[in-house]
């Protein structure tokens, strides 16, 4: 785990908050999230940790996912270093505060600046010389919410999730 | 296997009655449902046991099963626990007479009161101290169906299912 | 095998053509098939095995299917038996000459009267005694052509399919 | 490997491009893709390997993925040898330097004339023999992927898509 308290998560799409599968009717695409994914994203933002989405795919799906989940999102992205950069600014939060998960070739120039970077249990082998945690779980199976809990945990309010269920 | 018989069995949507997918097009979002399970909750309401989901999540294409399979439900609650104590007043059932499957921490209220709390095999690892039985099938392959079988057989109806189908 | 050789196979729908999930929108369901299984049955039909669905659930979703296929098939049957009955007798056929794959309880009583029945790998275990084939693959993932390969490898007419796409 | 280098890159589209499900709702069809194949595909023809989609079946949804990744692609077709030669001819290209993946008989005829003959990992077991290479990856989730990657690596330009990504 990185020194730093986590402030912001970015997050890639396709293969991270999905199963990877982009599937097509005649009317367009379609994608599958997790439910656990989502209520996950819900509990950090409520603690603490701004959850980001940037993709370099645009996506009408994806889009009405992030929607529903009320995420701030960037998609059909070129560059996602110079995104990330002005949402950190904007933030006023530095790279070491900021994790990073995804699970192929184009999010490794994210991941090289953050200072949690995390791979998803089925990434491309190439990304996890990159990583500092590789998930359990698989992509759109739950590997996000683990990694956020895996945070949360870190930044000492994963008990205030377990208070709210009667868990503890 | 509790003392008392089950007469209603509470269940969660997703991540119980469906493998936790929940998939969006353009147009909104999509489950993925077992046909086994339903099945199973036919034979559960004609020998009376009363199925009967609350979720936490408002969803169209939950709401298109539930009137699929006539289930009673109740879907956007905040308070599960609220919602089925109206039921059991309205059936004139106690806590120890009901049964209730989840896979989450929101289903963990829930469980704690119920005379017979059940954890599907893919449930998150929290859940599965306060579970009496957990499933070998996983949520939307087989749970449901695997649970209500358990209750039939503990209630002594199962054989009546069995010989509907001309198989003892 | 059997001793005779097989002119129609009954064919159960979910969980047998299908992976067992009915998916819905809020639009309505949807089903997952395999595009291996409907190639065997084209091979099938040609080489004279008629296949026949019969369903004991309507659903628009394996209607489009059925179509798609251009296959004789009944659903939403409340008797199995009788609809085969009705169609053994109009191809002058007797159940010794019928074959019938299945999964679950339902499809019992047509197990039970034809001469050869098979279940797919992932059918209940109630199913199993009445089985004389329990294929490999799981449904919806080509539980259906392997037993049509091993019809036409009983009938003698496998080779006609190897010699069609140049493997002889 | 072969011989020589890969010039153009034959693809079967159910069971090798997607994992073999065709889906059905009352509006018609769907297939699942995976969206590291895409990418791979991008890869391919930017660095002098051109796709070709060659299929037995018409289908909208795949014909939406092929327009999405604007894939060169030939649906519905009866003999595929025949459209593979008009590329073939048009490109400049001959036999030696064309690979091709598939997953079903359909697709020997095309394997037995290619340089490089593919198949994906759960092809049927019929095909195996004419293949020289088979993924370890399965259809719809990265077998498109891996074969992409060898052949890149086979050609030489492999380390041009890491650099593209800040790996190497």
């Amino acid at each position: 785990m990185p020194d730093a308290s986590v402030r912001v998560l970015f997050l890639d799409l396709d293969g991270t908050l999905t199963d990877g599968v982009i599937g097509f009717s005649r009317d367009g695409d379609f994608r599958n999230f997790f439910v656990r994914d989502g209520l996950a994203l819900e509990w950090a933002r409520d603690l603490g940790v701004l959850p980001v989405v940037i993709s370099g795919r645009m996506s009408l799906s994806g889009q009405a996912r992030m929607h529903d989940l009320k995420l701030e999102h960037y998609l059909g992205v070129r560059n996602k270093v110079v995104v990330a950069e002005k949402v950190l600014a904007r933030e006023g939060v530095g790279w070491e505060e900021a994790a990073m998960i995804g699970d192929d070739l184009p999010d490794v120039p994210l991941m090289k600046r953050v200072g949690w970077p995390i791979a998803v249990a089925d990434a491309v082998p190439e990304l996890l010389p990159f990583a500092k945690t590789v998930t359990v779980a698989r992509a759109g199976a739950g590997a996000v919410r683990e990694a956020v809990e895996t945070i949360l945990k870190r930044n000492g309010t994963w008990a205030k999730v377990l208070a709210r269920y009667e868990v503890s």
